[in-house]
């Protein structure tokens, strides 16, 4: 945002006049628009109200403005500019287009967090500053060669990158790959969009957990497929759940996050996971996987992916090192039979043509590097330490209030609170008391569901975070 | 490409037959289909034919392939697996969704100089390794402290690039502005697929010029928009053009390559200029105005861009440092009201979640160090000198065919041959003689166009390239 700059030989005022003749200009306020008050602007530059009325007066003798007492000031509609321009309707291409706008409650959580920087932030799932591998990649940028040639990249993602995710899949998740197979995207965000918007078409069906993080991404809902719902208990969905979906819908794709699940942190027995590997094999039907969390797993051992036991090379699988290392990095990877990275990646040069060689070559180098392994013990003890302060902090605030199962790994808290409480109000009163959190509405569930990040704030700041939290509940339900 | 590991202490033939196994259950070779032959096979690992047929050999014996005489190897269709595995119809998918897949040409073009690497590149619309600043990039990487959070950026792009950007512009462009104004993309691919899918709806008409860069992007068609032509002569395109075409088709919006057009190299003459901005403001009617090429300028002195008048906020202008630093960093901007940066970025969130923070770091430090005016200059005069290596090349070995204009900034020349030859081919008897080039009717012209890019290739290459084509052309008409 703008600032007035307080050591320039210029007055303020008209340094903010000039801001405003420029946003008019670019047509941010068109003619005929009202323009903000007088007290929220000078609220927003930081000034003296007389300031902002000082910089009005000065556009409006220029003509630039116009002020009628109890209607606000309007920006000029006839004198504005010698000849009359026509400014595009700019709000008319604004809502034009086929992309949905994000869920309100996540532009609303977004703008709250702008608009206040020191709200405790259990919205955002990350891990908080401390958490990421800052030092460590910043000592690769500053020490290692970068001699390679920056121009347009394989369309798959760098060579190097891919051959050093070969290694880490046979090592990490009992994947076997070559780098023909791999995909690197720029986060699981990408591998879902390239998912929805290439290989399916408007009016699909697909099955996707029931709560679940796909619920809150509106990029289902623009390309027009129809969503049906796989309940997650506390061993994951069930696959039985498909036989009727596919007889009665013909669905056509599956979406599953085995491991931590998101929201509920739930993992999938071992005994439905081979259960969904027979049904979906029997009919022919792929699963994407999404497995973002499973390094974090606090006691080192998480199940193995399905894909590690893939032998129809049904499945999808995604990762990613925005929760296990920096989502700042945005580098995730998809494993995927050849024809279908191949394809992904074509339509993929369209969109954007491709990453940035630098992030890719910096992730390389971190998971080969010594820093990796010391930074992943790290981070899961830290996560656990962390998810303890959060419990203990509910413990004390809200005894009897909140229901949850204790994950044992991933970054989120899901919370059933036992009354039938108002989302959209607990948010509002919640951002009033100084705190912030995802309504498991969100993730498609019912209201009174709570969902807790506890890798995003500091961890001096969970205990603050929760009792504000049930300050703003007791506000609403004073039976909690 | 994978390839066997010649210092393994396991026998070639086994690591190829376990490749081929991997590959098989990955469904890139799904039950019943044929294997490539054992000759090819056995070229494309740069082993001998009998490291194959023992490969064939273990897998037959485990009964995973089987071969019958004259028709080739298949993978078994009913003894794979202890159960019969229903792999998902990949191809079925690889063909959904709404999205084209690039031109023939292109993905001819791609793939030739994937299988040939001593292909002379006068395709790829890019700088060669040696012009881009990889030691001034690499010198910041190693230089700089790397210290801020790794975490989600803010949607519209990092705050220090964008800075850094307003200073930019007012400094190169002429053009002022706010970082609210400003949004960062992955280059201009994204700028235009997003106002592209974001801010047009299917059906839409919009003008192009002819010829056009944006007649290559299958985006536009996959949108679903309706393209319109503006012829371009020596002096660019015509607004009178406009009128009719707004008349007769409701044209919402109109995509301009104002300086060094690609691929003509035409400069809009400041006559027309003036026309642009007239005719559009009295229609309303919004412009992209694409300028990536300006700082390559010759002289020093391109043209300011219409965004510099643009006294009725009708300009989307984009930008980007793939042609004036390097591709491979992926880093472009939009300049626009903030109602369609806030969309955009709110839309961008759902395809990929933003752009990686580090080479927007990188890029800002780079245009604000002392290293990007020597940078610039240099670049400047290896593109006038490689320009003119190509030029004296022509003459020399093509000396009354070819027919071009001297352009004065950017990567390409746009070249037109007498004679009535078929772009495809030309394109093919080129490859086969060693160079690849775009045919103009990639960007909707008539045959007989070409498209050279000398940025790409090698100063010492040029003329040998020329050489190559010349016989290419001589091959298919005898009069050139």
């Amino acid at each position: 945002m703008w600032k007035p700059d307080r050591d320039s030989n210029k007055p303020i005022y008209e340094q903010i006049a000039d801001y405003l003749e420029r946003r008019i200009s670019y047509g941010e306020f068109p003619p005929g628009s009202l323009l903000p008050s007088e007290r929220k602007l000078a609220e927003q530059l930081g000034v003296n109200r007389s300031t902002i009325i000082a910089a009005f007066a000065e556009l409006r003798s220029l003509g630039i403005i116009e002020s009628r007492t109890g209607s606000g000031t309007r920006v000029n509609k006839t004198k504005w500019g010698a000849t009359p321009k026509h400014t595009p309707n700019w709000r008319r291409f604004a809502e034009g287009g086929n992309f949905l706008p994000n869920l309100p409650f996540l532009r609303r959580i977004r703008e709250a967090l702008i608009q206040n920087p020191t709200l405790i932030d259990f919205a955002s799932g990350e891990l908080s500053a401390d958490l990421a591998p800052t030092k460590e990649i910043a000592e690769l940028m500053n020490n290692y060669e970068y001699t390679s040639y920056l121009g347009y990249d394989n369309p798959q993602g760098s060579t190097l990158l891919r051959q050093a995710l070969v290694e880490y899949l046979a090592k990490y998740r009992g994947i076997q790959t070559t780098e023909s197979s791999i995909l690197i995207t720029s986060g699981s965000q990408q591998s879902l969009y390239l998912i929805t918007q290439c290989l399916l078409s408007p009016g699909d069906a697909v099955a996707i957990e029931d709560p679940s993080y796909c619920y809150s991404l509106p990029m289902f809902q623009s390309a027009g497929l129809r969503l049906f719902r796989l309940p997650v208990d506390a061993e994951g969905a069930q696959a039985e759940d498909i036989r009727a979906l596919y007889k009665k819908h013909r669905i056509k794709m599956l979406f599953l996050n085995p491991n931590y699940q998101n929201p509920t942190g739930a993992v999938l027995s071992d005994e439905r996971r081979k259960q969904f590997l027979d049904v979906t094999s029997e009919l022919g039907l792929p699963i994407v996987e999404d497995d973002p969390f499973s390094l974090t797993s606090y006691d080192g051992e998480a199940p193995l992916p399905l894909k590690a036991k893939d032998s129809a090379g049904a499945i999808l699988y995604i990762g990613s090192f925005s929760k296990i290392a920096a989502s700042g990095l945005r580098i995730g990877w998809m494993v995927a039979p050849h024809s279908i990275v191949e394809r992904l990646a074509d339509a993929r040069q369209q969109m954007d043509f491709g990453l940035s060689i630098i992030p890719q070559q910096v992730a390389g180098q971190f998971i080969k590097s010594s820093y990796f392994e010391p930074h992943l013990d790290r981070l899961r003890m830290e996560l656990r330490f962390k998810r303890d302060l959060l419990i203990e902090a509910l413990e004390q605030e809200l005894p009897s209030a909140a229901q949850y199962t204790i994950p044992q790994g991933g970054l989120h808290l899901w919370c059933k609170f036992n009354n039938q409480i108002n989302d959209s109000k607990l948010l509002d009163e919640s951002i009033k008391k100084g705190v912030v959190f995802v309504p498991g509405s969100v993730y498609g569930s019912d209201s009174g569901f709570v969902r807790f990040t506890f890798a995003r704030p500091k961890a001096e700041d969970i205990r603050l975070g929760i009792s504000h939290f049930s300050k703003a509940i007791r506000e609403l339900d004073l039976n909690v």
